[in-house]
């Protein structure tokens, strides 16, 4: 007899748990007596060294790996440790966990260093977490379907199942990368919330009342929690960007074409109107730099068909080093030009996120440089027509991953039960000029920027919210706009963290008057007691494919709001 | 009442040939009394001083005008009547002609020079024709719809109609371009021959038993009778290449992102999955680059939302250069590798294609150069991908431009009127899924010849066949396999001319044994009579947004070749 799809559920949940060393497993405070399990709670479980080892970043882990002061192996067992940690105690962040290879790759590593005298590549020794839609070998690919265990994507006999690797995965090995998990996605990925029928809903570990987010939800609660120093996401409407706003962390979402995501699991895959894009997320901005740079010398565009020949640019990072007087006569620097958006005019953020703008906006003007209002064309048919693109196909896809195992839809995406019909080519076609047409006006009001701005350029990026809310609440995200209009117009999106909910401060606006009935249950959803410590980020937007001028600008703005 | 659509297209024809001063009219001879109209023929109609001016390249045209050593208005004047003239021996070549705004830009260039000693920018005072696919304002885009005289794309009261200009149209003027005149069309843009029920038939000058080529037929014939030293065509299945290969021309299809689209009509515009792709036709690979450098240094990424920033790479011109001994230390260059494509194993070249072929490789081989048998995966499923695509929409863009003024479509794109169902959101994801697919597996083929040449690099471009025959018969273009593999690929592909049909040469094979009925009819429709002093071409075929490389490995292939 076939098993149930919740039998199935529950043994794939228990075998994620099994593969945790019995001396690893911690008993899960409930949420009410242990709202924060960040920072000195989950020290409490490891040793000073394992504390000192996972709470240094990225890009100084390997500093230090690459000059042989730290072995990959200890750095990994470290990061393995802690991931065990956080998804116990976000219940549950982890869809795969392999941590006996990572240990082996770390010994082959050390052993390469020993012999070799230099590292296997800028990566040496580190360890990066994935997101459940990459494949590696010798480990599943669920993307939380209950429908896709133990097949490759959904399908039986390809050859491929637990033996294809993605282009990504390939390229971080040649780095010297260490691949040790795998992390919790929403099923269909469309949802900025992190739930699915395998390994449950993954909590906030700043906040266990608040989400983690979503997509890359599991990325966001990992990294977090310092269980992993650098991760990759993806995003198609704010799927890297929502999960490192509500951890208090940084990611970007790159720009179509900058990052390989040949060989990826992906929902309605094909779907190539506004794609979905791969990116990290991580502590800090030089980790990011470090992970994009060390991908890009390896020349993804000769490896993914859709990857653009652009190796990492660093004239458009020295730009805005120059301008800002990081490098070069500092008397000689000059001044950037910001667009604030304090608004998008369809859904107010809430108290706490319009208090972080302000913050950035206060850093940037004490520091001398320029923030206008971002009067831009309306966010609303962009997001209509990222909407009608995001459901091109009816639901087919999403409705044939559940019916692969009779799972039901969570809530969190249950719009997909109302789709009906499939858009005809016609159709298809007409959005994609509406698309264009949109990204071309919106184009030319930032070039119009030139002509009141005092620099005499186009603003340089655009502070904006990411979401309305610091984060959201269990199934309470009914707003994608912040996000979702830089998908749309494919442009390069880095999150700053920027303060925390203080309730104290962030207190409720009495007598708000809403915008209409979405905006009303997003204020209303705002908490001040429940929101509490959560983290409060922004994202900082700039034109499409400048990642490297986006990401100097977001280190330069996280330096000036204390991040 | 209303006109008929023979009424309105002979009026248009009309208006247009009424636009061609008295004293620039000739009588046209009869084909079979002239087939080659090039050369000494057209040169009859010309003074000494309009030959030279006619006969320069693009590139030496500017060497010229921006050193005022000529005059804007002596070249334009020039290029107008020789433009005239083409237009009469081809029957036709031109939908639009606007030949007093061109001399009275050309006049307030040469006062600009005259005021301020230089030019207005590096292509000053130089004409360029363009396909009409373009909008110029004062001036009708008809794209070979009779449906859409007096519109603007079909649509009446848009309040565009002869007042918007297409995006490239604003950088070719801000260039000192002098635009002049617009070139036939195949109506729907969706054949290899140019032909509708405006202007007629655009026949080929070197022999006009032949098809100019098509879609951008109208500038293939024009520069083919030197009426225009370089105009812009567009290519989604060979457009460009085409009429190229069968003018004697060198031209390039770039890949899709590097030249700016933006505001040109199109047909089925929104079809994203296989791109169609603007780019130069000349007589001279320097000319292609002027104008591709000139267009860049408008950074058209901050107008055109599909293109990406890619400013001109000297680094990969550099690299063939120094290769080939053209520049640098010549004891020091190296050799280059290539591919060859002999046949594709569906349809075989005519004779003189293959011996076009075999120059190219004896010549590089006597360079020293390395020449490879290509042996890629089958062509056969990009191009029954690429067909796909093309009519994802069931022919509904095509039939409503038809249905506008009722006129009937010609027998070139007869097949739109089998089509039917148009295809479904899912539909056309499984065949982005599929398109992407087959480019990794090429890519990789591509990768893998690393192994085999004597470089150590995969080989630097491919020789291939752009068609099988040295141009199409009237009627009788029935395999687009050899140009449309590289639309579906989204490669680089500069066409060069090689040679010229010669009767007592490029005899018909005694006993051929065809592939199939396809190829049987492409190998018979070659007459060695019919076809005698036709042009012979390849086409070199790169990766995908390797413009620099592959125009400097034209130009050096031009040069072996002689032409």
């Amino acid at each position: 007899m076939t098993k149930s799809w919740q039998e199935r559920a529950k043994e794939k949940r228990g075998s994620i748990h099994a593969l945790i060393p019995h001396e690893w497993r911690i008993e899960n405070p409930p949420v009410e007596k242990q709202v924060d399990v960040t920072g000195k709670y989950i020290r409490q479980y490891l040793t000073e060294r394992e504390i000192e080892i996972t709470e240094t970043t990225a890009d100084e882990i390997v500093k230090r790996t690459i000059t042989g002061q730290w072995s990959a192996i200890e750095v990994t067992k470290a990061f393995c440790h802690r991931a065990a940690l956080a998804h116990q105690l976000v219940v549950h962040c982890l869809h795969e966990i392999f941590f006996d290879a990572a240990i082996a790759d770390a010994r082959a590593l050390d052993s390469y260093y020993a012999k070799h005298k230099k590292p296997t590549g800028p990566l040496h020794g580190l360890p990066i977490s994935l997101k459940d839609q990459f494949h590696v070998k010798d480990v599943e690919t669920t993307m939380g379907y209950v429908g896709w265990i133990g097949t490759f994507e959904g399908k039986t006999g390809t050859g491929k199942e637990k033996v294809f690797e993605s282009e990504m995965v390939r390229e971080l090995r040649n780095s010297g990368a260490v691949l040790y998990c795998k992390t919790s996605v929403p099923h269909t990925l469309m949802a900025g919330e992190t739930v699915n029928n395998i390994i449950g809903y993954t909590l906030n570990p700043k906040n266990r009342n608040l989400s983690s987010g979503g997509s890359s939800g599991g990325e966001g609660a990992l990294i977090g929690l310092r269980g992993s120093p650098v991760g990759f996401g993806t995003d198609i409407g704010g799927s890297i960007r929502i999960p490192a706003a509500f951890n208090g962390l940084y990611g970007i979402r790159p720009s179509v074409g900058r990052m390989p995501y040949e060989g990826m699991a992906n929902s309605m895959d094909g779907q190539n109107s506004i794609l979905s894009v791969v990116g990290p997320l991580a502590t800090s901005v030089p980790s990011l730099r470090l992970v994009m740079k060390a991908l890009l010398a390896q020349k993804p565009w000769l490896h993914d068909p859709l990857v653009h020949e652009l190796p990492w640019r660093y004239e458009q990072e020295k730009e805005i080093l120059e301008l800002t007087g990081t490098i070069g006569d500092a008397s000689k620097a000059g001044k950037l030009s910001f667009g604030v958006i304090r608004s998008d005019g369809l859904v107010n953020p809430t108290p706490p996120v319009r208090r972080a703008v302000e913050i950035v906006v206060k850093a940037l003007e004490n520091l001398g440089h320029e923030v206008i209002d971002w009067k831009p064309p309306s966010h609303k048919p962009l997001l209509d027509a990222g909407i009608k693109t995001w459901t091109f196909d009816g639901g087919a896809d999403v409705k044939g991953a559940f019916a692969l195992s009779g799972e039901p839809l969570s809530d969190q995406i249950a719009f997909y039960d109302a789709l009906e019909k499939e858009c005809s080519a016609s159709d298809i076609a007409a959005t994609n000029v509406r698309l264009r047409e949109l990204k071309k006006e919106y184009m030319e009001y930032w070039n119009s920027t030139a002509e009141v701005t005092s620099t005499g350029r186009p603003v340089d990026a655009v502070v904006s919210p990411l979401a309305p809310f610091p984060a959201a609440r269990p199934g309470m995200y009914t707003y994608y706009g912040y996000s979702g209009f830089v998908n749309v117009l494919d442009y390069t999106s880095v999150v700053v963290p920027v303060t925390n909910v203080d309730k104290g401060v962030d207190k409720v606006d009495v007598g708000y008057a809403p915008i209409d009935d979405v905006d009303k249950r997003v204020y209303e959803s705002y908490d001040p007691e429940i929101y509490n410590g959560a983290h409060v980020s922004i994202q900082l937007v700039g034109r499409r494919l400048q990642e490297e001028k986006m990401l100097a600008i977001a280190e330069y703005v996280g330096k000036a709001v204390g991040k």
